[in-house]
C-alpha cells in the first residue's frame, strides 16, 4: 500500500514544523491526513516522543479509529479526526495543537476578532469557539464539525481545550494552525494595551477572496 | 554499582529537557531520581554548567543528603529532595525549576485554576501553593510533602521561590515540569484579558482517570 | 547580469535573518533590494517556503512589479515594494514582516512612543502609523511613502496589517525590521505595568545625531 | 603580551552568552575584562555582528577608552566599561544589553522588588534604577558607579537605557546579566495578574549571604 507508505512520512514530517513553531510539547499535539481514495486516515501514535516519529511509527485507523496498520496505539484525539474526515469530506487534514495563546482564548471561550488582514486572509473572518467537549466518544469531532460548518475559518478554538485546524491536505491544516497561533499572539497583545477596530467586512472579503485565489505559485 | 551508572546517565540526559523547554537558566535548576532498592538517590551537582552535565558529573547521595559517590558537591536543593524521598515512597524522581510562569504565580502564592483539560489530565485539579521556606534545612522538603499529601498535584509552586513536580520516575516528574510550566503560562495569557471558567469537579475527575490510566502506549 | 547574481544571493541571506530574529512564520515576510543603477529590484518570490529560499529562487522585477528574471511569481508585496522604490530614491531595501509586537501597535492604530534610547538612535523619534490599505494595487505602497516624508523613522506601522522598514541598503532596512521588533516588544512590556517617560527632543536629537554618524566601524 | 591574548578569547566567548540568552539583537549589547595587574580592558567592538566576534575581533583599550590593541574601533560603551573599573577596583567584568523585561523596568524608571529568592540569593535586595545619562562622555560610567556604590546589587537598570551588570569576573557581570533579565521577567509576568509580597528582609540577608558563600563547587 504505497499511498501510506508515503503519507506516513508526510505526516511524519509535518509534525515537525509542530515543535519548530512551538506549538506542542512533550508528547501533545498532533496531524493526520485522509489516504486520498480510502476510507482510512493516518495519524500520529499515543504518547511517543517528537524525536521517535519516523514513518515507521505512524499508525494507519479506519474512520472510526480502528487501527488497521501499525504498531502503536494511535493518538487519544483519534476519535475527533475520524469523525471529521466521516463528515467533512473535502477536509483531507486535521490539526490538534495546544498552543499556548490560542488555547488562552479558548481558555476564556473568546473568538478572535479580525483586526488583522493576515486573519482575514487565511480565516476569511473571526476565528470560532467551540463548545467543551469530553475526550472519550464523539463530543469533540461533533463540537468541531458543527462550528466549522457555519464559518469560513478553518480553526475552532475548542473551549478549555485547545484548537483545531482542518484543511485540503495536512500540510495545509499545519499552516493554518501555526497562522492561528501567530493571529492569537498578536491580538492578544495588540488587547493588553488598548482596543483594535475589525476589518470592514467588505474589505475582509476582498482579502479573504485574493488570499484564496491569487496568492502562491 | 552498575543501578548508579545507568540512572546518572539518565538523570544527565532528563536535564537537557530542562534546558530544552527553557525551564532553567545558568546553573539553576535540578533533576534528582531514587535509587532503586537502595537508600540512594543521584542529583545533579551545584553551580555546575549545563554543557558540563555529563553522567561522570552526577553525583551519588544517600537520603540526608550526604555525599556517597561523585566529585562534586552535591546540589543546594540536596535536603529538598532527600526529604521528598523519605517521606513519599511512592516518589522516584523530584526535580526543581524556576520557570519564569510558573515562578510568578508561586511569586503571587497563587494557586493555578483547573480551566485547562491538560491540567485536569496531568495535575487532577488546580496546582496548588506551597509555603515560604529557606533553604538550609528541611523546611522546603517539608513544604513540598505537606502540600502534596493533600493534593493529587504531582507539582507545587512553593512561594517566592519556584516549582516543584515529584513522580514515579525521574522522567514522569521531568514530564510534569514542562507541562506545569506549559499550563501556568497558559492559563496567565488567559487570565490577561478576561476570565476562564473553571472545569466541573465531575469533569475534571474523568478527564483524570483517563489520562493516567487509557493515555500513551 | 552579475549585478543581480550577486544581489540574489544578499537578498536570499537576508531573508534568514527575519527567521532567526522570529519577525516570519511560514511564507510570510519579504525582503527586496534596488538593483544598483538600474529600474529593477530583486525580491522573494510568492508563497515559497523560507527553507526553499536560495539565491536562485529569487526573483527580479521592473519597478512596476514585472518579472523581468525568475522561474516563480514575484511576492505578493511587490507593488508596495516597487512604488517605494519609484518614490524614495535614496531607498535601496525594503521590507515587510508581521512581526508580532509591532504588529500588536499597528493593530491598535498607535505608534511607538520614543521612550528608549534605542529608538532615538536607530528611528530619531517615535515610529509613526500608515493607514490602514488594501493590497492590490499602490494603496500600501502610497501609505508607505506618505507616512515616512514626514518622519526620519525608517519604520512605518501599516495599520491593521504590519510593519515595513526601508534603508539605503537591504541589509540596513533588515536590521531596522529586527530592531523594530525588539523595541516594539520592549514599549510594550513597560507599558503594561505604569507609564515611561519619553526621551526629551533635544536629548532625541543629540542620540540620534551620534548614532547615525559615530557608531560602527 | 599572553594576558590579553587569553582574555580575548574568554571575552569573545562570554558574547555567546548574550545571544543563547537572547539577551541582545543584531549587535547591540557588549562584555568586558579588566586585563589582570594592567590598566587596560579587553572589549567588544563597535557594530560588529555577533558571527564575526571571535577573539581577533575584539580590542584593547587604556581606562580612558584609548585603543591599545586590536584592527576596530571599541564599543561606543567603552567609556562607560572604562570609568567602572577606574572607580570600582574590585570590578573585573561589565556587561551592557537591552534585554527586553529589564529594559522595560529601566523604561519606567521602576526597580525591580525582591519577591523571589533568586533575587535574594544573587543581587541581596530589589535592583536599583540609574540617572538618565547621554552617551559620550562619564554621565553612563557616573551613573553606574554612583548607584552601585549604595547597594548590594551587581546590577543597575540606567533609566530609559537598559542594564549594565558588573561582577568579580567577566564570567560574574555575564551571569548576572542572564539572571537579571530572568528576574526581571519573572517579576514582570507576577505583577500582570495581582501582588507579590516582598521575602522579609532578615531572610533576604540570610539568602544572599549563603548563596554568595556556599552555593557552587
Amino acid at each position: 500500500m504505497s499511498a501510506t507508505a508515503e503519507l506516513r512520512r508526510t505526516v511524519a514530517d509535518l509534525h515537525r514544523e509542530l515543535t519548530k513553531y512551538e506549538l506542542v510539547i512533550w508528547t501533545a499535539g498532533n496531524v493526520s491526513a485522509r489516504v486520498p481514495g480510502h476510507d482510512l486516515m493516518v495519524i500520529k501514535p499515543s504518547g511517543v516522543s517528537y524525536d521517535e516519529l519516523g514513518p515507521d511509527a505512524m499508525v494507519v485507523t479506519d474512520l472510526y479509529g480502528n487501527l488497521v496498520e501499525g504498531e502503536f496505539a494511535p493518538s487519544s484525539d483519534t476519535a475527533a479526526h475520524a469523525y471529521v474526515y466521516r463528515h467533512m469530506p473535502d477536509v483531507n487534514g486535521v490539526v490538534h495543537t495546544h498552543s499556548p495563546y490560542a488555547t488562552a482564548w479558548a481558555a476564556r471561550g473568546e473568538p478572535i476578532p479580525c483586526v488583522l488582514t493576515m486573519i482575514a486572509d487565511e480565516f476569511g473572518g473571526e476565528i470560532p469557539v467551540g463548545p467543551f467537549a469530553l475526550i472519550g466518544d464523539d463530543s469533540i469531532g461533533q463540537g468541531i464539525v458543527e462550528t466549522l460548518r457555519n464559518s469560513r475559518s478553518k480553526a475552532v478554538l475548542m473551549r478549555n481545550h485547545g484548537p483545531f485546524t482542518v484543511g485540503p491536505t495536512a500540510k495545509s491544516a499545519v499552516k493554518s494552525a501555526v497562522m492561528l497561533e501567530d493571529v492569537a499572539r498578536t491580538v492578544h497583545f495588540a488587547l493588553q494595551l488598548g482596543k483594535a477596530s475589525a476589518i470592514d467586512q467588505q474589505d475582509v472579503d476582498r482579502l479573504y477572496e485574493r488570499y484564496q485565489n491569487v496568492y502562491g505559485q
